[in-house]
């Protein structure tokens, strides 16, 4: 199996995707928090780029909520931020969230050109692995996997690429890698061990804990908490079901 | 000491460069080959951008040769490719190459806002190593180092940033990191037993050896041959003198 890991959305270089299962993983925090809200109920989350555009769509969806953030803040008029906390079954059962994260969403929508996309963290990636297993082994349809790793503000991020890793290492050793993904496999094995303290001292991790939501650094890193893997329909995420 | 490694050029947020020592490392292989062209005796390389400015740049230097690669390979009417070893005395010595290669010498360029620039690999790695302690020793001129992996085509590189690791490594543990730099220390600590394999088994080392190139590989990435820090002055890549 072909698995490419990409660093980070707007890359110049976006491999063709028509053949391809993307998988978008932004651990800190918007694919956690996509995890978690559909966990919780959410009817459906549709990822949008700007809070103009949010405010935008809920007009032709009465009902919806407004969620996501910039700057690790919630932004001013939304009802959600991006802490998983939030997103719980009182606030959200039942609803849609259309949502707007820095890196996020964009990631989402910079892959739009695959047929399948899901979304990963920590917390799914038992149910993740099950999933590109059974994908794989039913179906011909997709040559292999591009991994976009959300990041941050287009940097390089640890605690995606180390997700990333964890990802690769549990689909054994016949896959073929880039080099970003071979980083990404070794990065893991020298810290699986530690995997929380790096993600701690990590950029993002520091900024988040510098913000108060350590609590969300720590539910974010903690894997194989929920059975979901959240897919793109329609331009909407939702929990993907069995065909 | 602050270490910023960031992952090729045109990153579209270049930090602010004018207190910095930058360092351009391209392993596989223009900083390799031009610290062996300074250790061959050539006078200076000058970094241009394409096969064109070359051209035209020989024009107001007579005498000087044209080096540098497209796709690994030699660029139509030059005189010397990327490998290192066509830069040997008996063709470079006395003499000014003007160089271009797909990536290395534009990284050098994007380098242009910072007060000293310097070039490392493998091959020139303890020199540069000296050359640090030894400049941020004695001065406080500059507030850090940005490391600019240059990268095979805007991608990341692996033998790049495990170069970039022995790096960081050797400077000690009191160093404040970014994630790549931080992952790049993880990589060099997971790997700096079989560092060749590596480096072999990355995208730019199959290529190189796809090519038949790899004697080019080995030479590179084999650590501390020669004691030179290639360093940028007035346009021109030279051999560092002490003050």
């Amino acid at each position: 199996m072909q698995i490419e890991v990409l660093p980070s959305t707007g890359s110049p270089r976006t491999p063709y995707l028509e053949d391809r299962l993307v998988i978008v993983i932004d651990v800190l925090r918007a694919t956690s928090t996509i995890v978690t809200a559909l966990a919780n109920g959410c009817q459906a989350i549709i990822p949008v780029l700007t809070p103009e555009e949010a405010l935008e769509k809920r007009l032709t969806l009465p009902g919806s909520l407004l969620g996501g953030e910039r700057d690790s803040l919630i932004i001013e008029g939304f009802d959600l931020g991006n802490s998983p906390f939030e997103y719980v079954p009182e606030k959200v059962g039942g609803r849609r969230v259309i949502m707007t994260t820095t890196n996020g969403t964009r990631a989402i929508r910079d892959s739009i050109a695959a047929p399948v996309i899901w979304m990963a963290s920590f917390i799914n990636m038992q149910s993740i692995i099950l999933a590109i297993l059974r994908e794989f082994e039913n179906s011909h349809r997709l040559k292999g996997i591009v991994v976009f790793c959300a990041g941050t503000e287009e940097r390089f991020d640890l605690p995606d690429t180390l997700c990333a890793g964890m990802l690769i290492d549990a689909l054994g050793s016949n896959v073929k890698l880039n080099d970003l993904g071979e980083a990404a496999r070794m990065l893991y094995h020298s810290s699986e061990d530690h995997l929380m303290d790096k993600i701690r001292e990590s950029y993002h991790g520091k900024k988040l804990i510098s913000l108060g939501r350590e609590k969300d650094l720590v539910y974010c890193s903690t894997p194989n908490i929920l059975p979901i893997v959240p897919v793109v329909k329609d331009g909407e995420i939702v929990w993907l079901t069995g065909d």
